[in-house]
């Protein structure tokens, strides 16, 4: 499936990861600092910067872990054996270690304690259904844009979250590893401990759907 | 003309139909909710995720149903006889069906009645002009591209559509199925339902002057 | 040079002229409309949809007419020997032409009086220096990117304007044409048509400067 | 390793060095003068203006001279091998020297007096934290888009450039020409020129990680 070693494709992985939470996390701290009370040019900067290192770094890495940087992501190749079960544990602590590391360098540059915990309650019928939705379109997305033209994969992965940010009611976090480190930052970004599990099950039943919904339209992997 | 089934074929327009619809109407509330009256912001960021929703769903699912979403482009390629008459009815049905979940979806995610109608009134002889023009140019823009240069028709889709949310009065609608469901949405992008039947003439007086004046310019579609 | 029988060139610079011209005068009225004061984010909207319908025009219109739209383009490629001197006046005359119907349906558009003169002054010689600085420097582009790689084009040339826009004192005219159709409107993006003659003359100064480097740069275009 | 005569390609340096500083700090003047205070807006304008001017220069010069515009990065191709020791000297004379007729531009345009040195202080862990990711990142990607999709480069650093602006607490200059230039410019995008050491220094050492990086990562560059 992939000719590179497992600690080549975890160094991709963990390098991206940390650059992706850090983009995410540091363009919401900068963009709160200068917005000054207006929320939507805050949001407008964030989403110009997620979607941008989110292209890069596809890009960049893609060609060598896949460029996942994404628990439901990982989780879905496997789900669809396109990607193998055993590699899906070290994924995703990568994912999620790396993470918290691009959330602490945010908070090292930004003169901010390192450790820290969000404030920010994200819960409730709208914010889940938000979730779901955001987790099966990007889910989607990437399977179907495989299939077709896989060369453009970048660019659909990074507008499709660029819109969700605006389209769903949660801004779309849609991505398990990124929410766990969002609750380590009580910033712009950030989310309360106790609303992860939740935004995770969402996310999850989401990402079934999408590959439930791939199988369907496009057949089985095999096919 | 197309090698899917139409059960296939109609489940793209569908998904295409409800993230498109949900996009533009969910990023309208989001921006209008956190605009805090600047309009401009507003409309920059309903923009924003427009364009980029609908290049990622036109990549997803122009290689099965053609992505039209809308049925002034069906109607156009069927009086250039590339799609065949009798699924321009199915076409239509599931744009407008899909695209009006696609606005429930948005409400249930915002915590918004699900069922409302638009205050909004757009109207007069300013507002049709900018229909009509925004249509001539989308639906010109569509069958130049497929001429000359297919692989980009998301891009110059999605860029033609953000640019005229700006330069047309009418903000763009450029199409009847979404005239129709923005009428079940009483928020930003709303438009009061007395003032469809308007828009959606004038939406098709633009695209049989598009359908005109690209045979003219490139010949017909046979030759 | 090009297969295209005239007439059919010079519709598509009249296409493309009307709706750049459209484009950009009125996003500039939609965006002062919203704005409400705020300068920096009306300009950031007339930005995206300048460069928007930009990309999407030269992309349309490039195979058939060059996609000049813009005098200062034409007397390049006329100085290159790779455009024929006897068409240059008929791409102007469209040019102007189709851009000042263009400048007319903005204003039906948005029901303000058809016909208009601006009262905005732009002169002196930071302005001046501004109009030579973006013309020299928008032919350069274009000129070099159809030695090394033509398909990019009509980014290069767009995402050009959108950033010459904010780092010229002037906001980038950089063609004549425009500058003619924009004294036509009393809106944003206007200019007094007293002003008119000295930003011309810088334009044409800049195109001078940039044949002139193209040629030390790249080599004759016979070579 | 380059076909093109040095005087070519120290052109080439030079005209891009002019117009990439010009564009960076020309946008940062326009979007403070028009922004009224909203530092986020004026920070999203600056944004958008140096990626698209970053994406049209590396295009176009990218052929003939690299495009580095950055003593990093010319920098690490020397370390790499990759790029003659000889030529360093001359490609960083250049790009301080034709990018500060980039700052005197800017001045001259905007009626500011030409020679000018910023007082606004930039310094400090936090800081320096900025400049160092920003800079190991920025030749990270370069180094491996080069390896694995060199015609993706010119996207890939305007895009980089873009998101970093937003999450280095620096606003990443990542740049020791432009650090120096940006010093000979009270203005929105300057450093006072006593703290211009401390962020070339982290730079430098953001550079030094990066090639490390690579090669553990892409083998050496003959491999």
């Amino acid at each position: 499936m992939n000719k590179h070693a497992l600690s080549h494709r975890l160094s991709a992985e963990a390098l991206g990861s940390f650059f992706l939470f850090a983009g995410v996390l540091g363009s919401g701290v900068m963009a709160q600092t200068l917005a000054g009370g207006n929320l939507a040019v805050a949001l407008l900067a964030n989403t110009v910067a997620t979607s941008a290192i989110l292209y890069v770094l596809i890009e960049m890495f893609g060609p060598i872990s896949g460029a996942h940087f994404n628990p439901a992501v990982t989780l879905a190749f496997a789900i669809r054996r396109e990607f193998a079960w055993r590699d899906v544990a070290p994924y995703v602590l990568v994912q999620i270690a790396a993470g918290a590391i691009g959330a602490f360098a945010v908070h090292l540059m930004f003169d901010l304690p390192i450790l820290q915990f969000s404030g920010r309650e994200r819960a409730g019928i709208g914010q889940w259904t938000g979730e779901l939705v955001a987790t099966f379109g990007l889910v989607l997305a990437i399977l179907v844009m495989l299939r077709h033209r896989p060369g453009v994969v970048p660019a659909v992965v990074a507008l499709y979250i660029g819109a969700a940010y605006w389209f769903t009611s949660s801004t779309s976090f849609a991505n398990p590893a990124i929410t766990i480190v969002r609750s380590l930052s009580d910033t712009f970004a950030g989310i309360a401990p106790a609303d992860v599990p939740g935004f995770i099950a969402a996310q999850l039943a989401g990402m079934l759907l999408a590959v439930g919904c791939a199988r369907l339209l496009l057949g089985r992997s095999e096919s």
